[in-house]
């Protein structure tokens, strides 16, 4: 017996029959002894209509408000889910963030989870209850209702798992597993069965969807095993298979992995590129720059500033694309006059595309076959930035799809070897199509 | 200046054009130097979707479940509004029922509100800030959310005008008052000026759908001066044309309203009719018939005993059509063999129709008109009940509206009176046509 977390994401949550077959899953774990945690997402495509009607008043609403509205999706589908398991017979309670309770900070659409209070929660398995908890949101301490952003639902439910103490925190969704990439793009796109904790954090980062980039930090902060699997397979197939489909994410590295040099090729579209033209080169205008974008709550991902000429130098960094109006904003009414710059401007036709792997610390080479297959396709990279174990460039969005398919052929990535291909225990899962 | 609440039905928060037009409203109010509360409804058609998903997965859902996801919808709608009015640049907070706390019994689908703690929306007030609080719900002492049952945003509303001590209550709408009948049935049904308290209870509970029940009672019992009007008519018109529209509930009865005998007719199809048959009539067996129903949490509304014969009598009572099944289902498991009962059966195809007005209590002979109309109509009454100033019938559903149609112009509401008509002081709202 052991206590186990399942997350759902929105496809999986997306009808009545979905969550129907969601129930009979965690039902056939509740039943074999575990205590189950789920943390279901709200139903494909709920979190956008909410925003759209928020949107529908007001370009850019006040983000307490949309926090409010958006957190209602999770408190449905749970509640659904709640009454389906109850529907067969298993004891369920579900639980919005206020409620158990998740406390936040006040970052409004971008919350961090500071703490879990596990009392209820862990009463409530006690005495044999499954016990549903909205993902995506908690509370702050004035009581206000926050969310985590986009994709916060693997957050909660990997941060849940860290403060119970569970066992392993399965990722249903509606793809098997962690790809060598997209395969709607790569059909040749092959399915890793371990993913090192780094790689992830890296793939995460860099776009690939399969998990946000905050529940892989909680996994590895934590040390929390964590593993993606579908929640399209047939939900009475035998537990001792399930626990072995998917993709693990291990915090122990060996030989088989240091063998592929690159694991993966990750891409967004989600970015947008700005550039600050004529910045006086001296020390702190990076701080001048960014301080007050961080000031208005935006990330900043790239970051890239040329050599100066003339003692005036260009800085460019990207953002998320939602962000570039904001950004674009508090450029040209904070920075731009105290820096004296001379031009702002941007991009939102940017897509960002990496390869990926644990392989590349001991291997050479790897930039210098990036770029020349990027090169020999005839696309332009505009910035580059790396890492110990990734390199990525951000080039024309519309040249996305032909340099990620170049990119997976040079790095053989289409070829099978030992952390990827057909799974020999498992050959039913790793052959159901993704979603 | 004075502290005003005001409550927005479904249909005036039907779009983000109808919420627009709501937050100039209000606006308009708070820009006057009001303090203004807003209570609104789920936007038209949210609940119904909202419980039509939970229905998709099991045909009686946990209650619990039901109203955590039922309570959304106003948190949805609460948010847009607050959303519309800070985009007028009206400081606006939107709270769930939990975040003020609205405190309730645990009775879910149909709590009561035990207690509001003003401490919170008084000091929003007092900063300036529109206070919208979603109508409808609350949370118990354990921390579940309940809701109030349909219609329960008019008794949130006149609930927290008690609580605040507000000046008055408006009730908006889409119809611009309270009429003689429901126009839809009756063309000739006229609006009525003021109604009083009593005669609004008889309406509401008889099923006019313009107030729910209970918030009348809270407005009977805290003497909340409560006025149902348009959220239809243009939101910049006069505030003191605005004030003086719709219908007025009053708590002091005039000489005017003791000249018409009758002062509505409402109706509704909401009930469905129960007959316990070769029932032993002995002391006690009423309590031991409704006692496990009323245990269920059912209410009961017109109850009727026939004069026994042989020793045994026929028992019948009438419950709201969506509990029906369920009372079936108690009676036969917990009262028919106990008390020796013959057979039970019902009916939902029923439909009541009541004469309701304060003038009954001084004349003579309403009932036998009532009766002579149906008759001459060839309608057969099933069941009646009676109070100081209403007579009710149980007829068969398919002529309900016949005998409404009748029965106005029976009584001569058809006609123009003193507490009816075309308003000389505004007729733009008078003429408006009730949606």
């Amino acid at each position: 017996m052991a206590l186990i977390v399942h997350k759902y994401g929105g496809t999986s949550m997306g009808s009545a029959e979905r969550i129907k077959n969601v129930a009979a899953r965690v039902a056939k774990w509740h039943r074999a002894g575990h205590q189950i945690v789920v943390v279901p997402s709200a139903m494909a495509g709920e979190t956008n209509r909410l925003i759209g009607l928020a949107r529908a008043i007001c370009e850019r609403p006040d983000e307490r408000e949309l926090d409010a509205i958006a957190a209602t999706g999770e408190q449905v589908s749970s509640g659904l889910l709640a009454i389906a398991l109850r529907h067969l017979g298993v004891d369920a309670r579900s639980y919005a963030g206020w409620q158990v309770p998740i406390t936040t900070d006040s970052a409004y659409t971008k919350a961090r989870i500071q703490n879990i209070d596990g009392k209820r929660v862990l009463n409530e398995l006690g005495r044999g209850a499954v016990v549903i908890i909205t993902g995506f949101q908690g509370v702050d301490d004035a009581g206000n209702i926050t969310t985590l952003g986009r994709g916060g639902s693997d957050t909660s439910a990997v941060a849940i798992a860290a403060a119970l103490g569970a066992k392993e925190c399965l990722i249903y969704t509606d793809v098997d597993g962690v790809y060598t990439t997209d395969p709607r793009i790569v059909p040749e796109a092959k399915r890793l069965h371990v993913v090192s904790f780094e790689e992830m954090l890296e793939m995460a980062s860099l776009g690939s969807k399969v998990l946000q980039l905050r529940s892989v930090e909680f996994a590895g902060k934590y040390r929390v095993p964590t593993r993606v699997l579908s929640s399209l397979t047939d939900p009475f197939m035998p537990l001792d298979i399930e626990m072995k489909s998917g993709t693990l994410i291990t915090f122990e590295e060996d030989e088989k992995m240091e063998q592929a040099v690159v694991s993966g090729i990750a891409f967004n579209r989600d970015e947008a590129k700005i550039t600050v033209l004529g910045v006086p080169d001296k020390p702190g205008i990076a701080f001048q720059i960014l301080g007050p974008v961080a000031g208005a709550n935006i990330d900043v991902d790239m970051i890239i500033q040329n050599q100066s000429v003339n003692g005036t130098t260009d800085f460019s960094f990207t953002v998320h694309r939602n962000e570039f109006a904001k950004t674009i904003e508090v450029l040209e009414h904070e920075v731009k006059k105290r820096i004296g710059a001379r031009e702002i401007f941007g991009d939102t036709k940017v897509a960002k595309v990496s390869a990926v792997g644990i392989g590349m610390r001991s291997h050479v080479g790897i930039a210098a076959l990036m770029f020349r297959t990027l090169a020999e396709e005839g696309i332009n990279i505009q910035m580059i930035s790396t890492s110990e174990i990734k390199i990525s460039v951000i080039i024309d969005d519309k040249y996305m799809e032909l340099a990620v398919r170049a990119l997976h052929r040079a790095f053989d990535l289409d070829a099978t070897n030992g952390r990827n291909g057909p799974h020999p225990e498992n050959p039913a899962v790793a052959h159901a199509p993704p979603n």
